[in-house]
């Protein structure tokens, strides 16, 4: 495993009223996606994905995009608010709602991209450039995730140098911050902190972002060896949501509560309080109407003080 | 972190048969103990640690030692199995009842140790040379393990440095192990790395094992930090088994199918087959009445191989 120390404070993004909610059966109201976004501005979140700009007919959870960022508009101007894009039309509905940010996504197997994006990976990158260029335009921050980079449901493992000649062609056309995604939480601690060196190699400088799903329990071990491999920005999610109650093979991001205890036990600073996310957890499972799969709540806060 | 590179192959310390059923409500019969041991064994398990030699009064669901060990007498002998003992009395049980290996616990933290074992430090540590001999005499392994080696819940973080001076003098007293317990799932990564780093280089030469629960998340994370601060063995339970329906905060140790999943991802050869342990929750589960944590049993086993 590359050895390289933990960086002194790193970036969270927030990720659950996107990737938290886009899957979950239960409609979650646009006054729900608030009060969470509210309480995680509250926690410490200062880079929060808001929203998607897709198909509402594919993704309904997220139709009210338009909705909430008009909701965010002036209100939380500490905080830098994202939207995920797949395409052109995403990126306008994007810049004419407001985020700071856009999030576009490269599939990095071909047949999960034929699947997922409808379209194949070449087609894929070139609308990056069109999408690189509206954000460009707009003064929005412009993040490239490339997504299943460590393995993919259709061709197994994915070679870390077709990922790393993804992200060089994307950093080309214009990238502010490029993500490596777990999108089937496949990945194994060697594999994400060798992948994240090497990336850190081909691009120095370039801001390195990782985002994992804890389907397999290495979620957690794997954040700590993207940080190893010099990524300084981790993708997570309050209550570990993101499960989709029919499909038991879908799990969530790894959950920041669980995320934020290990960094303050490491000495990685967040500046998220951890202890207030894990407090959330009764009220996500009321709104989801299921249990969430972050520890912390349950467990209780360490801080290595003995208790009062 | 330590950056000691990861070793090749490791030991793993099936614990379900023990830590795993413990604090378990619904009584486990000896031959659903003995159909656990043997569905392991088949899986690759060649250390077991099969039941503790303890107050049946305190323990009920160990009541049973006796009869577990006889009906494995003869039949694995592949296999080294271990009994759990807190003094002579437990240690000349678990020789007489032909146990290969003994594991003597040693709380790192004097309150714990007043409430868990009913005595202080010292005490303990002194009980050990008596142990020990009596293991010695009859050629069984001698495993000291400090529990409460990261964090105590009445005393909080407890003090690397004594640990260090309690393996010192369980070492001096005769040991041919010595482990570290993360009792109540606090450590974290630098922590865990640091600590076992320091250990191995205070004893080296000995052999060094890890025992996490995964209370907060961190259990996966602590085992590849374990590692590369140059432990070499490892306990795990099938199907992350060990938490108790009463107390939802106590939780089971790291998944034996999740710890194999990750260490094969490493290159990391433990000699256990993760997809046959996996396959054994839905069996674990109508055993002990309740779903069990690991997760490679829901996710599903990914290798690399595009599925057939």
């Amino acid at each position: 495993m590359p050895g390289q120390a933990m960086p002194a404070r790193i970036e969270i993004v927030e990720v659950s009223p996107r990737d938290g909610l886009q899957n979950e059966a239960r409609p979650v109201s646009t006054a729900e996606k608030l009060a969470l976004i509210a309480q995680m501005v509250e926690a410490g979140a200062r880079r929060i994905e808001a929203t998607s700009f897709v198909n509402p007919a594919r993704v309904p959870q997220m139709a009210d995009a338009e909705a909430v960022m008009a909701a965010l508009k002036g209100r939380y101007p500490q905080v830098s608010f994202s939207g995920l894009v797949l395409n052109a039309r995403g990126a306008e509905r994007a810049v004419a709602a407001g985020c700071q940010e856009l999030t576009y996504v490269v599939v990095a197997s071909e047949s999960f991209s034929l699947r997922n994006q409808g379209r194949g990976i070449a087609e894929t990158l070139a609308g990056w450039s069109e999408v690189g260029r509206i954000a460009a335009a707009a003064g929005l921050r412009r993040n490239v995730l490339i997504a299943a980079a460590f393995g993919c449901p259709f061709e197994g493992r994915v070679d870390g140098a077709r990922v790393l000649e993804l992200a060089s062609q994307a950093a080309a056309a214009g990238a502010d911050e490029i993500g490596l995604a777990d999108t089937i939480g496949v990945g194994t601690p060697g594999q994400v902190g060798e992948l994240f060196a090497a990336l850190h190699q081909r691009l120095p400088g370039m801001p390195l972002r990782a985002h994992f799903h804890d389907t397999r329990n290495t979620g957690i071990a794997n954040a700590v060896a993207a940080l190893a491999g010099g990524a300084q920005i981790l993708d997570a999610s309050a209550g570990g949501i993101g499960g989709c109650p029919f499909a038991p093979r879908a799990t969530g991001n790894i959950a920041t509560e669980d995320l934020v205890y290990t960094l303050d036990g490491m000495g990685v600073r967040s500046g998220l309080d951890g202890r207030a996310i894990a407090a959330l957890d009764p009220w996500l499972a009321e709104i989801l109407g299921h249990p969430v799969p972050g520890k912390l709540g349950k467990a209780g806060w360490f801080d290595g003080s003995p208790p009062a």
